[in-house]
């Protein structure tokens, strides 16, 4: 329930607190944002080694072996970000919490989905691992859907109940992560049954993915035995999830439903305590550029939420549901993790106290944390690709025409189909459409490209490759023609995984993703620039169209859990019927 | 985290929630009192096996084994005692809980204090064991502070760091209990720091006892790892605890503390999430005559709290305390222990479920658990007494005069002197005084009769012998002569202890409490009407005074944790100083 404390050191924080003997560091002049009882109260924090000591009266002590002035400044207790996936950010732990840490985040949920999708429990152990003395809390989650949707897809690894089990028998591991198999849980397949079933055994939190579910499918969802989601698509879904007694983690990335979360909120008679925040996934331009849960927070209370209700959410709400009780306020006793804000309604992080220790002024880390030398890189067990591994050659047809199945759209997807012409067995892709390829790059089974037409990103003048192609993260390459595509591909395959944009048979640009084909080796702001640079390369060979045509919905192509067609390594998959269909296959006239 | 629910019994309830099964009982037409959003809202309520499976709306089902019609009803979560002593209200647990289940209490947390000051262990064991298979859900706290003043009494056993250490690994304690060694948590003892240390290893809740404690002693007690109190004695200290992140037990038994406290709440801009309800100690007659928590629910809404917040203290904030996801919430997938309330703002209890059962109609369960054979009785190691263990023979005179100490006052103690009499080496109790005789009960010391004056009960016309005398529980007798003195104590030690009042060398009441001297075999009727008689009998022998004299001061004469002078088995001692002195040895002039 609480991180240990040396006995020693409590009993000086004790002595401290009493006045007989000094602190080791006082906080004098500021206000503390005292989120249990919702006032803003003039007070100064003496702390003794990680411990919050002393909360007192302004001036009443000057013992203390360094004192800070705080002075216009507040004091919130650290903020804790209740779901995310580092993965998104591209960024190792250690540089993730270079990133976030200086912008208040001090403790976070973290569930390593993607990394155990290509490394399986290996991945989640060398989160584990990776997560050890960062100046950010991380609390990981044991992946629960891995892969996202059995029979449909071949990842590199395969989570069932016993692997639940193992991870939830960690002490670092506090959970099972978003539960996304929604309709394995409605039906009660075995295998869902049996991983939330590891979870309710092991007395830790079964976080949830109840995307879209309302009524009875979210009573039954509930029931179940999952006890969060942060799947919010309107108020509509937002207020029965509350009421159905879920922990709501109400996510910064998707801003157009905080405006109506927040009005709802003020229309309820009392603040609900199951109500948190989570960034969930968030790119590394903007992580740099924004901060992570800070902006969350900054957004909310933009839309009304009064600071110390938004500050609240982020804070106690947040260590209840994670049953601490050592974090989620500036009290006597709780952990010294300690966020000095400059501006309490826009959220400006001056200084950021972790464990009692100063780890970040003026947005940068003090000690920014070691690299370490143990990341799974070499997991890209695809050879390099002919050219002709990204054409669509159509089965049993040498010239002539042929109706093959194709996907409409691109964020939202629909099945159709197509009439082609064939030349020497290979479809000439018509006006409006473009060729998706992908590849299963886990050495698990043969790498055969699957390959199908799709009108739903027009017409492309280059391609892209990518390895980050949820949920499996095989090898997903987008093109006009089998030139660019290879020459993508190619790249990505060279760097050991990553992200790849060609055009006119060259590359233009290469964001490198070695560790498990997911994550970069490079520093954050390397890491923001490059991936920047690869968006603009991008924004060359494709026309977007907002919301429906958008960078994020090229790693979605593949997600095969949900409704629609989807490519996957197995061939056109459809989530809401769980047929896998081959795209190469002609359809009876 | 949770009671453990049979998997197939889940899995049902999930196809029930989606109307793939019928409930098993529904609760049809009633209005959810929803404690997470604060609203009320007409749902029908279907449950399956011990969960609910669904809050839907109204007539949205009708497919159930059993339906229940609660048209203009409310319908509450259970309530949750977050801290309450068995004890005080003389009954065995069976017996507690057939009288406040009917009143809405579903869950409670124990601290069998007084039993561990008698047994020990044994008396906590006793008191786990008792506690399986009731419709109250126990949870029971390891008594932290027995004795309550080591050093100044001798209780039936001690308790220190390895025996809380053994407690705690019991899945059934859930806690450290209140910790009233205030002055030894604020000094940093080795034992208190090892009981308090047991408690953080353990992962488990401190609970708190911060009597008067504010200021820099409130932040050193919080700093030392207890996060509760229920020790609120004014407007001041209670927003001091909730500021300083305790959660705050605001309790029934202190009425007069609940009208600063609502209205403090009412100052607040957030309600705080730490603060819950409790009832500490409730006497027989008043728990029969008024339920308990619904009693203190009931008073804070009087006193201006809205029913939904007030209802949310007892319900979800405790068990967020409790880190309980499965209670707490009318939600589904949570426990169906659930209230129905024909009144909401006078918390009128009409019928109460527990795991989905009806266990509770028109104040009554449906079925009382049995009675247990196990109880420890025969703890009364003490033969009966002659009269003249109860004259206050002074040491070293044999007739003349001679000054003592004496204690001033009766709930509000002090230290005083005294000239007296002496003849044949007994002194005479001066006008306006009484004698107060301790005899350690036990069996782990002689039985040497403790023997003082006191001014604070006026002259008494009788005796009251008992053994229930906190917090070591050995005999005391309070009286006018030494002949009804030995009178109510023969009475008490041939019943195997209890309580007695005696007149004119008569017996004119007694209360056998044969279970560790402190608890009823009769049933709670009889009880409470055996209790009452003895508090009419005691009437006929004492002067009440109240606030300074009332019957439940007496019990307190050997508080020996408190400050001032307090009669135990090794003396007169005094809990602020640590001194005991011989009340029989003469002062010099």
């Amino acid at each position: 329930m609480t991180d240990s404390v040396d006995p020693a050191t409590r009993a000086r924080a004790v002595q401290a607190a009493r006045g007989a003997a000094p602190f080791d560091l006082l906080l004098a002049g500021g206000t503390v944002v005292d989120v249990a009882t919702g006032e803003l109260r003039a007070a100064d924090v003496g702390i003794v080694g990680p411990l919050i000591a002393s909360v007192h009266a302004p001036g009443a002590r000057g013992d203390a072996a360094r004192v800070l002035d705080v002075a216009g400044r507040w004091i919130a207790p650290g903020f804790i970000d209740s779901h995310l996936h580092y993965e998104s950010s591209l960024m190792t732990p250690a540089d993730y919490a270079s990133v976030v840490v200086p912008a208040g985040t001090t403790t976070c949920v973290w569930d390593p989905h993607e990394l155990a999708n290509v490394l399986g429990l290996a991945g989640v152990r060398w989160a584990v691992e990776a997560s050890r003395h960062l100046p950010l809390r991380t609390l990981v989650a044991a992946p629960s859907c891995v892969p996202s949707a059995p029979g449909l897809e071949l990842a590199g690894a395969e989570i069932g109940p016993a692997e639940m089990a193992e991870m939830l028998s960690w002490p670092e591991v506090v959970g099972v992560a978003e539960v996304m198999d929604m309709p394995g849980v409605l039906r009660g397949t075995p295998h869902m049954q049996g991983i939330v079933g590891a979870g309710l055994a092991a007395g830790k939190n079964v976080n949830g993915h109840a995307r879209g579910l309302l009524d009875a499918d979210l009573q039954a969802y509930a029931t179940a035995g999952v006890t969060s989601d942060h799947e919010i698509t309107a108020t509509e879904d937002f207020l029965q999830k509350l009421r159905a007694g879920l922990t709501v983690e109400l996510r910064g990335s998707h801003d157009q439903v905080l405006p109506g979360a927040v009005a709802a909120l003020a229309t309820l008679p009392l603040l609900p305590p199951n109500l948190v925040l989570a960034t969930d996934d968030v790119f590394p331009d903007e992580l740099l550029a924004k901060g992570g849960l800070r902006d969350t927070i900054a957004r909310v209370i933009a839309r009304g939420l009064s600071p110390i209700a938004a500050i609240r959410l982020a804070t106690l709400h947040a260590a209840m549901r994670l049953k601490r009780d050592d974090l989620g306020l500036v009290a006597p006793g709780r952990r010294a993790d300690l966020v000095v804000l400059s501006d309490l309604a826009t959220v400006r992080v001056d200084r950021v106290l972790v464990g009692g220790k100063l780890v970040a002024e003026a947005g940068a880390l003090l000690a920014p944390p070691p690299r370490r030398a143990d990341a799974p890189t070499d997991t890209m067990k695809l050879l390099p690709q002919p050219t002709a591994a990204f054409r669509l050659r159509v089965r049993g047809v040498q010239d002539g025409r042929a109706r093959l199945r194709r996907i409409l759209g691109a964020r939202f997807v629909s099945w159709g189909e197509i009439e082609v012409e064939i030349r020497d067995g290979v479809a000439t892709p018509p006006p409006g459409h473009a060729v998706l390829t992908l590849i299963h790059r886990h050495g698990r089974a043969p790498a055969t490209p699957r390959t199908c037409l799709t009108d739903g990103w027009g017409e492309m003048r280059g391609a892209i490759a990518t390895t980050i192609a949820h949920d499996s993260h095989n090898l997903l390459v987008l093109g006009g023609t089998a030139e660019d595509m290879a020459a993508a591909a190619n790249a990505v395959i060279a760097a050991g995984g990553g992200m790849a944009v060609a055009a006119g048979g060259l590359v233009t640009a290469l964001l490198p993703l070695p560790i498990a084909g997911l994550l970069a080796e490079t520093p954050p702001a390397e890491t923001a620039e490059r991936f920047a640079r690869l968006r603009q390369a991008a924004d060359a060979v494709c026309d977007w169209l907002p919301p429906y045509r958008v960078f994020r919905g090229i790693t979605g192509i593949s997600l095969a859990c949900n409704a629609g067609p989807h490519l996957t390594d197995l061939g056109l998959t459809d989530g809401s019927t769980g047929q896998v269909y081959d795209p190469a296959e002609p359809l009876m006239a």
